[in-house]
Formats: C-alpha cells, sequence, structure tokens
C-alpha cells in the first residue's frame, strides 16, 4: 500500500487523497468562492518551486517541501501586510511518483497553513517529468496598511525581525554532515528547522497593526538575503541606507560554525530566513521590537543619498545600489 | 538576438521583457493589491500546463500555449459566473528556451487577456527541465450569482452556448495534414482556430446577468467534454439527465469529416471547446438562447432519476451517473 505510484491510482483516487486536507466542497467546481471583508483590497502572490532546483530529496523530505513552499507565499503575504486567506495548489508530477509523497506534501502543506488557518482552497494537479509545485496565496489588506517596497524615507530606521543565516547554515549541516561535530543535537535542529521549517512572520503584521494601526511601514521579507532585501527596499524608494554591521544580531549557534564557514557572509546573503525587514518611524521601531524575540533589531537607517554603506567593525563599505546584487539569478547557473 | 536564450538573460533580464505586458508596478513587489468590489466574492482557480503533456510544438505555438492558458482559467471563472480580476503566471522552464519564444507566450496571454481587460498581476519565474505554465486566474461574483455544479433541479433545462467537437477536429487536422483535403481554407481555419484561440464564454454570463440577476443558475464548462460536465453536474446536484441526442447542434464543417473521422464521439467527448452547460428554468434559457450565436442550443433536461439517457436517433443509451467518465484522467496513460 505503501509503494502505491500515482499512476495507479489515478487524477481522481490522488484527489480523494488530497481531500482530507482541503475544506469540504473545494474539490469539485471549477473555482473556489471565498469572502473578502468590506474595504479590504486583495492580495496575490506566487511561488513556483521545482524539484533539484529549489528543493532535492538529499535535503527536503516531501512534508518540508510542502512546509516551504506555504510559508514562502505566506511570508509574501506577510511582506505586504496583509492577512493569508487561501492558497491554491498546482501540483505537476511524474506517475511513478509515490502516493505516499504526495500525501505528505499536502500534510507539510496543511501543517503550515493551519496556524494561520489558511485553507487550501483549489488547485490541479497533472503529469509532468518533473515534480513542480506552483502555489499562489491570497490575502487582504486595509489599502493604508498595505506594505511596499517604496515608500522608505529618510529618517526611516531599518528593523530586521529575526536572526539570518540560519537557513543557509541549515543547509550547510544537511550538505557536509561532518560539520555537526561543532554542534550539540539541540543546536543542529534549530539550524536544520531554521532550513526546513521557516515561519513566516505573519505574527509581526498582527504586532505592528496593534500597536499603529494606520503607520506607514516600507519593507519586503528577506526570502532572497537580507542584502538584498534592503538593495531592493533603496533601489524602489529612490534612497539609500546606513547599515551598522555590529547591529546585526548574530545567533549563538551559528557563532560555532564561524571558524569552517562563511557565516558573515550567510548573514548578508544566504536567503530563506523568512523574516521581515521593515522601515518605519524610530520610535514606532523601538515599540514593535519590544514585542519581538531575540534575534530583532534595528540595524541601520535610510538615507537620502542612494548608495549604501555598511559600517563594519575594521571597515565601512559602500556602493551604489545599482550595483548590488540584483537578488538570486535563477538562470546564472 | 533572436537567437537569444533564457540563460544568457538571467532573471531580471526576462522580467524587463515581460513588463510590457503586465500593468505598470506589477514586478517589484512582494505581491499584488487588487480592488474587489464591496458585496463580492472572490473565486480563484487554477490550471497548470505542461509541455509535451497539453502542448507540443506540432500544434500549438507559444502565443497559443499563452492564449489558451488564459482561455481555460478565464473559463473557469465564466463557469462559476464571475468576472475577471487578473491572473498570475508561474512559469518553469529551460535556460535553453529561446527568449523570443517566452515573449510570444506573454503575448499569447495579453491578447486573450486583454479582449476582458483582465491584467497579468504576478507571477515567478524560474528554471526547470520541463516547460510549465501554472495560472491562476481570480474574478469578483455577487454570491447570489456564483454558479456552481450542484443545484441542478428536476425541470431545469440544459443549454449549451455553442457547437462541440470543434477543439478535437481542429486538433486532428493538425496532426493528420491529409484530412486537410475534405475541407476548404476557411473551414480548416475555422477548425483550428478553434484548437489554438479558443473564446472563453464571459460574454454569455454578461448577457445571462443582464436577462435575470438574480436568477439560480447551475452549470460548469466543458473544457473536459459536454458528455463529462452533463455527468458532473449530474453527480453533483444528486440528479440525472435526458440528453436528446438530435438537439445537439453539429457544426456544418465537422459535417464535412464525419466519414473518415468518428465525430459524434468527439461532440460528446472530444474537450477543450471552453462552452458552458448550463441547468436553468426553462423560459430563461429560451430568452438567453434567442440572445446567443450558432450552436446554442437546448439539449435536454435535468430529472429526478439518477441516471442519465441519451435519446439518439436508432437507438437509447442509459448509464447510471456513477458509470460515466470521471473526466480525462491525466495519469491513465
Amino acid at each position: 500500500m505503501n509503494n502505491q505510484l500515482v499512476r495507479d491510482l489515478g487524477e481522481q483516487g490522488l484527489l480523494q487523497k488530497i481531500q482530507p486536507f482541503c475544506p469540504l466542497g473545494v474539490i469539485g467546481d471549477d473555482g473556489a468562492v471565498i469572502d473578502i471583508k468590506t474595504d479590504y483590497q486583495l492580495v496575490v502572490t506566487t511561488d513556483v518551486l521545482v524539484d533539484r532546483v529549489h528543493f532535492s530529496d538529499r535535503t527536503t523530505s516531501a512534508f518540508d517541501v510542502g512546509w516551504r513552499s506555504a510559508a514562502a507565499n505566506l511570508s509574501d503575504l506577510a511582506a505586504m501586510g496583509a492577512n493569508p486567506l487561501g492558497i491554491t495548489v498546482g501540483l505537476s508530477l511524474p506517475g511513478v511518483t509515490s502516493v505516499a509523497w504526495v500525501e505528505e506534501l499536502y500534510q507539510g502543506l496543511h501543517s503550515c497553513l493551519q496556524q494561520f488557518d489558511t485553507p487550501i482552497v483549489g488547485g490541479d494537479i497533472t503529469r509532468s517529468d518533473v515534480i513542480t509545485v506552483a502555489i499562489t496565496a491570497f490575502g487582504e489588506v486595509l489599502p493604508r496598511q498595505v506594505i511596499s517596497r517604496s515608500g522608505a524615507r529618510t529618517g526611516d530606521v531599518i528593523l530586521i525581525t529575526g536572526y539570518h543565516g540560519l537557513s543557509r547554515a541549515g543547509l550547510e549541516l544537511l550538505l557536509n554532515p561532518q560539520l555537526k561535530e561543532a554542534l550539540n543535537p539541540k543546536e543542529r535542529a534549530l539550524l536544520i528547522k531554521a532550513h526546513q521549517r521557516p515561519q513566516p512572520r505573519l505574527d509581526v503584521i498582527a504586532k505592528l497593526r496593534k500597536i499603529a494601526s494606520d503607520a506607514v511601514v516600507t519593507g519586503m521579507d528577506s526570502s532572497d538575503g537580507l542584502g538584498d532585501a534592503i538593495a531592493k527596499i533603496c533601489r524602489c524608494s529612490g534612497v539609500g541606507a546606513v547599515i551598522e554591521s555590529h547591529s546585526i544580531p548574530r545567533c549563538p549557534t551559528l557563532n560555532k560554525l564561524s571558524s569552517d564557514c562563511p557565516t558573515e557572509q550567510w548573514i548578508l546573503d544566504g536567503g530563506e530566513d523568512f523574516e521581515l525587514v521593515l522601515c518605519l518611524a524610530s520610535q514606532l521601531a523601538q515599540e514593535l521590537l519590544s514585542d519581538l524575540g531575540e534575534g530583532a533589531a534595528i540595524i541601520g537607517h535610510i538615507r537620502d543619498e542612494s548608495r549604501i554603506r555598511i559600517n563594519g567593525t575594521q571597515e565601512i563599505r559602500e556602493r551604489d545600489i545599482s550595483d548590488l546584487s540584483a537578488g538570486f539569478q535563477h538562470f546564472s547557473i
């Protein structure tokens, strides 16, 4: 039974396996019907994950592929300031995929989503030579509470909502098991969890709006790296930034790998930490910060001049915003 | 320049090529923000199209892949009674894909969408060994105007909005060019267009709501075949149907192929005609019918007994709804 393949089951059989992870009635109509609150706007975001590009059997179980797919999309909603309403799942996969793999994928999706009462409201399953998971998430937001990348203003401080570099370190641990020796089991688990089960920071949005319902906040998530997020916000807002390198919190567990690994680089460019990078008034940032856990910090401020300066402990690096990484180049390999 | 490959351009370069087909500002934030009218509900639908499963270079240009992807999703919105608000495009493709192919794909998407003032509001592009196009479309509908599959009642008549079998015939013409000889150029073009550039019947929804704003209508589209649609509506509604075979309009052009091809089967099971199959009160159906073009007809009625009878010219076929095709089985080959 556990060795059953997708091609043995057919599409209808597979849909029956997936049904338990979706609200009743979702599977059956041409589309899903969803309520949206009066005066709210709809926010939509899409991510595509491809086997052997974004995940691999070596580092990611089917459950974790599901979890990460859901987390990445919910993180994009958080980055827009929105509350999630639902997701759709477009799944293509070879007929020789095991049915158990598909069930675990949906378990992972469902487990991440249910933390935020977010249903899978629709989808499509089809045959392909390559497993591909295409998620579209949608949420609702009051127009004045939209968080965009283009509103950062001189005087705003830059707040990050947690540690960076942990997801990249977790990946490294999975790829190079000998690194484990520097860490105790709890520390290993922390880094691997950061990679396999990242948490979208929807909690930050709820806290922010409790403190300041109408405050204008600019920002995005750090899914493509902290450095990338700062560069993109500056470019979209037509401003620059000063980053105090010593203000970026270092996770003690990550520090234990720093003699063997480029942990400083992972903090800036590792990506997939799914924290939020927010630009907002200093006082509001302080208030929000007192509500957030360790790893959250104010790491710099926005300035008029369109250059990003990183004040390090020994050196100062300064670059024009147009020179900075345009983010992960999916086709550059 | 025309031989430029996706991998030469990188993700950012590719996004610049796509920008002309999206509203200003769409590419840049973590998600798209969209207005939805007060009191309306959101409708969401997803389709995944995979190279060599749903399309092939032999029968479908990049433009047509785009057109058909958009049309299939807009047809699902029409099938729900919704007006389109936008789509997202999740595209995965090999680095050796030509940039021209990607541009043509977006031209096709855009050309189909702009007939209904529907924007591409977001997406994701990533690397894969197989070209995969995952579209999510969303629309808005007043709660009382939702068209579901589960409300068909005894006494409703069954209305189809156009000819069936033409898309399947168009595909056959592309695969077997010798069939062309039975047809003149205009007739060939008609069938091939039915296959390559199907029209979502959003116009029918507009006409229906002009005639009867609040009428309860049940139905779906015939994307998986006319027979499949009737069977699904009956199953979801817990009813049966009587179909008058002679009432199903035969397109004169399709008739010219009937000595060489199983055209009767194509009409019932060909699929991808993207017409609507609606169950509604007889008087409303008559009124709507007078507003629709040739190929539209009332072809039967709903009955209590949960069996579907097809009254043919020579024989009567009758089957239990549970026996009827469960639709195209993507994994059955």
